[in-house]
């Protein structure tokens, strides 16, 4: 199978830098995908977002015609549910490394997010799958687990509570609550991504069992809320940039009183923080991943464009004037060492698992998305007008990208985090420097050379 | 009259700068404007986008009440086209300065686009009367210009083409041809704003009338359009990012066959590089001390979040973690340049008009909006996912911001024609190096000193 | 008198903006400053850089002949002292204001720091006169200001510590104590400006009186040390990127149980801080404003540079390779933003003292000498390998410039002020933000509409 | 042996991922390599500069002792000569790869360049012998080559010429004429690298031999010029900032008709921009992984710095001010990535030589040493003053660092190369674009969707 399509898609120094990394089950893969993405998904994006109605009420009910066909091809090709490795999941994961996955998750990240629906890899179900299949009981797993890896249903992850900031679990206010045999959930949630499409059928929702728990990270559950219970009300659906993401949505939710059995509880009673923790580190990397692909998307439109013959002005072509040469160099060069920095974590990731690879991906993580939004914006720069309008990918590409320098913590808290790491490393330096100081001494005494003060 | 309003909304020590140049007329007027701004404009904005329908037909059609209340308010105020500066414009002007009135901008600024309707000074209005003022037959002015500036109609400007890059005006497509005692238009526009509105009753077309005049810059005429005339085709609106801006939007719109009587042409045959040369520059200013107006408010935001204790993570505001105090310093300090920048190139018009501070308005040009993004951009890091949703105007902010980097000229060009600028002083550096050398020579020899060859 | 020089040497827009706040014999004094600068200053630069010996021990006992030539040709123009405004030292002062020296203080930045030296308004010295004009008892000002202001001796200004963070005026270690009716200094102290020049004559030392005094800014005291005194041991000078800046040096010095008479006390004990205190301000202006001066000739120096057809390379000038356009585009626009930032904070000390311009002394602070290192950045660039030598003035502006990011306190601790002072408003946005809430619900209730909860 | 100071000293997730691109061989280098810089070379650092006499004459005239010492010991150790790849020198070169020397360049990087010239791997001399080995006849590889190899004698390359932009090599002056069986070489070069050493034996010269050959690329030749030559005039040793770089220095240096006999020529007439051509390439990359080191140890100091309890100001350690680990974490991100990438741009001069890695060289050379100087300046700025002097490293770095910047190539050169590259893209991607399109169509078609016009 030749490797050209990749190399093309991707980089070739970057893919000689780890094709060793790669099984031939994950070579085969990637060829397949690449093909797959360029003769099927991207052909089909234009008619998905056609077979979305205008009507305001309309579009929250659709399920587009065109996925679901991608799908089925997809499953056939053994093109699914590629970001579950078998290493972490044995009974149904697919035998591939988190460093293949990554070069995947690239290659649909060039696709937009119907290319990562349309294989089945696609957030929030992704961590909803991992949670399942880690924790969820085999009840749990059979009833919601398995649809979900088979892309029958969707499902939402509920945390992000309107009025407080919910990023510190400390501060969540969604009680759940144990009544004889049931489970009481109330709550008022937003921003729960597919909490708006007509397939979602759960929402793992966080909340509070124990508040007054004293370790503040026992005090949370995690508890499956069928999306059809009585008292999930979904409000409306937020706003990003304009975009409203239909049919899936970031809806916001209110629990009122909804009752489900005990059996809903996932893993135990005060593990809620546990999940969360457990879900968030290769879905980040992932995200990065995806953002490098539509980053270098974004770049060859950009190229298309200033070379375009039709686009001249003044005489010129646009990348002969001003500094669009430079910016598309600047561009090149941040997306190489921007996937760089993700492959070293992915690889970081397949060696130690996510809890050994926070520092890499910490950066990665406050790196990536900000380079992608920087190097979409200039592109859109490169489009006039047309390149902030419905007629280019860039404005939907940019409103995503944006939202990765929030989700999942926003860059702030992962730069701290790699800053304070980076301390750690102070007790070792002053160690090594007295050491230094030492020898230093003993070599100016030798040359008996009397240094400053 | 408490000159405090003013100071709190704009900087105290700008204010001190050029206080001395307003009249007393100036400031009585920016003390009204500031009043009507916070206690009418500002509490109204939300109604305002409640009165526009979500259903995609219906949206088009509105006449938003709030508006139209607010603007009858602001005419028995005064406040109204304050952009219209009676130095240039004796019979139609109002008293100010454009020193004046660039304050007064961005005050506007901080009430969105609205604001800017409500005292009827929002582009492109503002422009089209500029040139009915100035190059417009009395009949035109009976007839198009009188009800614009009593805010009973708007208007749009059509310039820019579909397909071509018409920033290049020897590229315009559309035709402007004498058939008869008629004009006949047939041309392919998008970003027509104003065009959906229903109170648009005139397009001003640019379009090319005599091709193949050896003077590209003598190829183009401007006539105007009735809204309504036959062939006048509202095709789509284009989007930024995903807003619409209904009711007024910005439109595709294409001319097929329109038939329009001679008295429409405005100016004269081949004349209509010299009417939109005319019509950019203080309205390029304009934008940029609006820009000012949103980024300081967006600044307040941001500060008004990071205070809250209600949105405490980990037992501290939000001002104590990262680097959100030196984003506010940063973004202050922009600001205040940025305010700087605008008001010396409004003096600068004010005293040679727009064609002597084309330095001045360029720099501004080129800063002022990027400033803006990136303040805007912070602010909605500070606020979380919310930043970017219905909830909070910084979104839309960030948009409209957006689209300012690319109207009138995207940045690249007004970079480039300071940068040629600049390179014009060379002649005189080079003279005065040349002197300074003989100087030199001289001094040196005189202390019997050898220079290094 | 032509403004036409003063015009090109600072900027037409930011002149037009402030001209109306100099008195006649400000534009006076500003006119004969441009022509003393151009004729006689710059011209003997190379001249004065050829009278320092290199041999290391020569190059310290050295009073450089042309700059005491052009002392007395400036006394003699009355260009002499122009920092101390008459308005804050009626006695000694001349009558200018902060906006008015500001303007000069770009001018003489035009010339390196030997043109402050010609005009007796260099640093430490400045700051000293002020020090002792303001608190200096009759006899302090007979002996030591006269000659200062006569340009006749020199001084240091002795506060910085080795081995303590003495920005932070309560870590300082240096002893000041009183036995019998003498004061005994101990200390170790460096970074001491003018401290190897064979003129200088005094230190003002800051050191403890009363380590104890519950008040950690009462602690302090300031005493006159005779340069000569008995334990007076200047170690060695201090090298900033490798320029040792002889004569005057920035020295290590260590005062070794040093006897001065209890007269040498300035101001009083204890009252060490309130004179730092008071010494720093408009002197920070000053040194951005010469900031500036230093980026407009590194500026005009570029642009010289990319338009000599002598340094063409591959058939082309260099401004027509890369960036380089839009790179003097943006020094351009970055430089007149930062001259209106300085600007308006002088005329805020002449409205309120430097207490009342701490925002806006804070802001030219951490934005000006950064902006100009990028802007003299830019300009070793274009010179390629010379920009950084000895043939060019660029690399030692770039290590004096970047000198300023820490002198009279780092970026980062005015970036804090400023963010601080700016979250001082929250509690006035928070009430307008109160009574905005009640307005809109208001407006929402007239018209019947419930807004989302 | 222990991989474990290899990892501390670089990264362990950039080495896990090349670590299997190491042979035995190269770990074991690596690691002795580690140690000798840690044990032997560090601590000799204070001791060399110390070793350099302060006179302006002598410094000239100095072999510093302790350097000297550490290259025996290094040749014992079989660290000697690590640059020359056996494959690629098969004859003379040590059995390492590109990657596997980058790794140690970084590492070298660290200790200055005297680190490097303590392993005999300092330019230019490693780009002379790479000359010398692939051009060399064996009469000159005797004579030059060898001492070179064992690090008795020392070289320079002579290319740069004053008064003209010698980067294009068309423009260059010196002439290079065949008298008799003589060369006469008559020029005026300067930034003439180790030209002031007294071990310096050699020049390679270029010049022209041609110049009014048709094809300006086969105008120049190169001829070894022997340092002792009659007519070899070194002028002075330009600064870089305050620096002279004694006793290498880089120099201004007359060749006034010398003459050297015929068998000096090297490879042939008309071929020395071949010559040049082939000794960039590797060059640049171990320059840019030096940066690395220097970064890396840049970053080091800093982290000491601010965790350092002497140095805490108001209460707080610095870390705990402003924007200090933010910083840090910057660092620490741009550092890795730049790392990835030069790694990256070794194994792709491992796979296609230099020529296959115009890309990855080309983005590293315009990332990395910027990078670097960005990184040093944090750190200076954490210092406070003594970050800009002789008792810190880190003023000396940067203007090591700065150099590189323009040093073979400037950035905009590397900019524009990697641009253009990129442009080329544009075929292909116009190609897909259509294919794109078509199928998009039929998709559209088979959903009978008419897609916008």
């Amino acid at each position: 199978m030749a490797p050209h399509p990749v190399v093309e898609l991707t980089s070739e120094a970057s893919w000689n830098l780890i094709e060793d990394k790669f099984s031939p089950y994950g070579k085969e893969t990637l060829a397949k995908l690449v093909a797959f993405l360029q003769d099927e998904i991207v052909p089909s994006v234009k008619l998905a977002h056609a077979q979305i109605p205008k009507d305001p009420v309309e579009r929250w009910k659709t399920v587009i015609p065109v996925i679901e066909e991608l799908k089925v091809k997809a499953q056939k090709l053994g093109l699914w549910n590629l970001f579950l490795s078998k290493a972490h999941y044995p009974e149904h994961g697919v035998p591939l490394t988190n460093i293949e996955y990554a070069v995947m998750a690239e290659i649909l990240g060039r696709g937009g997010h119907m290319a990562s629906e349309a294989v089945n890899c696609s957030a929030p179900d992704t961590g909803n799958m991992e949670v399942l299949a880690r924790y969820g009981s085999p009840e749990q797993q059979k009833k919601w687990l398995i649809p979900l890896l088979n892309g029958e249903i969707r499902s939402s992850f509920s945390m992000t509570e309107r009025f407080v900031s919910s990023s510190d679990a400390r501060n969540i206010r969604t009680s759940i609550k144990r009544e004889g045999d049931e489970i009481v959930v109330n709550g008022h949630k937003w921003w729960i991504s597919n909490a708006g499409d007509p397939r979602t059928k759960l929402h793992l929702v966080m909340g509070k069992s124990d508040p007054n728990n004293s370790d503040g990270y026992r005090q949370q559950s995690v508890v499956i809320v069928p999306a059809d219970a009585p008292g999930v009300k979904v409000i409306r659906a937020m706003e990003v940039f304009g975009y409203d993401d239909a049919p899936e949505g970031h809806c916001e939710v209110i629990y009122d009183n909804v009752r489900v059995p005990l059996s809903n509880l996932v893993l135990g009673w005060g593990r809620g923080f546990e999940i969360i923790q457990g879900r968030l580190g290769p879905g980040r990397i992932h995200h990065c991943m995806r953002s490098i692909g539509a980053a270098s998307a974004a770049l060859d439109l950009m190229i298309s464009r200033v070379t375009n013959p039709t686009r001249k002005t003044f005489g010129k072509y646009l990348y002969e004037h001003g500094t669009v040469i430079a910016d598309i160099a600047k561009s090149r060069a941040e997306i190489e060492s921007s996937r760089l920095l993700v492959l070293s974590a992915a690889l970081q990731i397949d060696k130690y698992k996510a809890k050994g690879a926070l520092k890499e991906i910490g950066i990665a993580k406050f790196v990536v998305p900000a380079m992608a939004c920087g190097v979409v914006d200039r592109a859109m720069q490169a489009f006039g007008a047309e390149g902030l309008s419905q007629d280019q990918e860039l404005a939907s590409m940019f409103a995503g990208l944006r939202t990765l320098r929030l989700a999942d913590g926003p860059d702030a808290v992962h730069i701290q985090q790699v800053g304070q790491r980076e301390l750690k490393r102070a007790t070792g330096l002053a160690k090594r420097a007295a050491e230094l100081e030492k020898k230093e001494a003993v070599v100016m005494q030798k040359a008996s050379i009397k240094a400053h003060l």
